[in-house]
């Protein structure tokens, strides 16, 4: 068995739970090397604390499975079949019992979990959640030689943005540009929709792309990443077009000392929220306090938004392996906005920025 | 209050339901116009039967949601903010029950029923589902102009790959220039992961393009969509590249044959299970059944893959206005694949095709 399902079937037998059931399509990489999209298909993992694993797929999907190294049983179904019903008999045929099992409370659906209930009447839920964002949290040499060429990609997907400015040039131009060139290096997907934003559109922390046009003295921002082999990188960089007023100037050297303070402290052993509070404490300092309406970052991996939360209320204390976001931003209505976000990971020493794209403020 | 919540404030009130909460970003969207990702995050309505709705949201996210035609309550939260909280205050101040609460079983976590549970502890869920499917089934006239618009861009897509296949292309470099096509157009997303696979890997319904270059002989598969206004279309097409052999022409006429076949009885009141068993039993006669191990199609709307799953099982039948995709394929191992998908909107004289791009065999 791998040494992540290892992992987790030590934790059954310490919690002395019956079963887990792992069915977020992260989670099921993360045990098994499948990275499969179910829709709303499901595949799911049942790890026990006494036995081997068995996996749940689709007929379609099993010889992916069993490809991507699943050498344990799979109960496999067609789009007629009720697989619940599969599984009902699988399990009682292996005289499971379930009186405490443990699920994804958080990315199980209550028909799931109720289609679970059914088959295990006094079941107690336990919440995986924890355990797998515990697990996810701490990236191994393997994963972490994938996130740094994935925020090269980013990186890459910056610098073609960058170039790509020119008066007349929309945000959806230099974004069909940017992926495309990604595409062409072999990226299949984007880690969130690209975000290319021009003048007092940047103002909107979510902003659509449009056809607005680049126009002199516009801030624009670039919001990016691409998933390699199964992780996620998000860069965000913001240049000035042409000509740059002193508001503008304020802002962004406001912005890019604010990322400085939350980065000297990223270290082993830091509370997460002293993080956030660093940037914000600058930014409130420096007037703009009320135009930096979102958390500092968030945990990085399979998932582009997954577990830490890095807000001023989270108590944890950053660990060696851990990668996150550090992106503050300052979003002044009618005036324009920048973000400045790095992928970091945690090291003996402190940290390292897994992107590199340059930060000082650069006129295009 | 526009007509969707109304119907379904109807129904809450036929059906004697407290309230309703809905969650899925499908969902949000359909009732309210708000188009929004939430990642982790929770957007939600609230919908009683005798009161005005509350939208749940990031404060972030709040201005967009007013934008987007939201002239109701809007209980608004930050990052740092226990939104259930929020939610228990607001509900208790307007003196709201809840015994009976419609929720997306199949689409809300185990959790978030469960904090609602913690609000109301009697509370009896039912499921909204079912509602919203029958609401989201039947397309407005508003929504079939948009679709069809998106199905005109998924044919622009196919277009793009067909002109764009050359000895020594790869998959990616097909598939890089046509999202980049569609992206200059505005699109900013693809309803799924865009599929250009050629030769053996055509045989894998849902194998992963890659840097295979196109080589005489082969198939090239285009399985692609676009995101637009919030709805997507849905395409497959598969051409040959120079030169064809008997048995890849007895594969693409027998699939090309199977969907007339399917198409030939898609009207008013022919129940769902038909359409998928027309394909199935012109490919099983054709010796091939064992190579068409997917259902015949599923709705298209605001989701890519939504309600009703078009599998043989399924005794619903069909209404006009419905949606979905006619995608029949064979996929012999080592030998290769053939797909074709069309979107059909259902109408007073049978059926029209959305997608409109040629079927008849292809050699490029």
């Amino acid at each position: 068995m791998n040494q992540r399902l290892e992992r987790l079937v030590d934790w059954l037998r310490e919690k002395d739970i019956d079963f887990a059931f792992v069915q977020a399509k992260a989670n099921v990489f993360y045990l098994s090397g499948f990275y499969s999209e179910p829709h709303e298909r499901l595949i799911g993992i049942f790890v026990f604390p006494n036995a081997e694993p068995v996996m749940v797929c689709p007929n379609m999907e099993k010889p992916q499975a069993i490809a991507a190294g699943w050498e344990y049983d799979i109960i496999s179904y067609s789009d007629s079949e009720n697989y619940w019903e599969l599984i009902e008999n699988y399990l009682h045929k292996r005289n499971q019992i379930g009186n405490s099992i443990a699920i994804e409370q958080e990315h199980i659906s209550y028909s799931r979990a109720n289609a679970l209930n059914n088959i295990y009447k006094n079941a107690n839920f336990i919440s995986v959640e924890e355990k797998m964002h515990s697990l996810r949290l701490i990236k191994d040499d393997q994963e972490l030689a994938i996130l740094k060429q994935a925020a090269q990609l980013a990186d890459f997907g910056v610098e073609v943005g960058v170039s790509a400015i020119k008066s007349g040039k929309t945000e959806m131009d230099i974004l069909a540009l940017i992926e495309y060139e990604l595409k062409r290096k072999g990226i299949r997907e984007m880690s969130f929709s690209t975000m290319v934003l021009t003048g007092a559109k940047t103002a909107d922390p979510h902003g659509n792309p449009g056809i607005t046009e680049i126009n002199r003295g516009d801030f624009v921002l670039f919001d990016l990443g691409v998933v390699l082999d199964g992780y996620c990188s998000d860069i965000t960089r913001t240049v000035v077009y042409q000509e740059i007023n002193d508001e503008q100037r304020r802002i962004y050297e406001t912005v890019l000392a604010a990322q400085n303070a939350s980065l000297s402290i990223c270290s082993v052993g830091t509370r997460i929220g002293d993080i956030d509070k660093a940037a914000r404490n600058y930014i409130t300092k420096a007037g703009y306090g009320e135009y930096f309406p979102h958390r500092i970052g968030h945990g990085l991996g399979i998932d582009v938004h997954e577990f830490p939360s890095m807000s001023e209320n989270n108590d944890d204390l950053l660990q060696e392996g851990a990668v996150f976001t550090v992106e503050p931003g300052i979003y002044v209505p009618n005036v324009g906005g920048v973000r400045i976000e790095d992928d970091i990971v945690i090291t003996k020493e402190g940290f390292e920025s897994l992107t590199k794209y340059p930060k000082e403020l650069t006129i295009v």
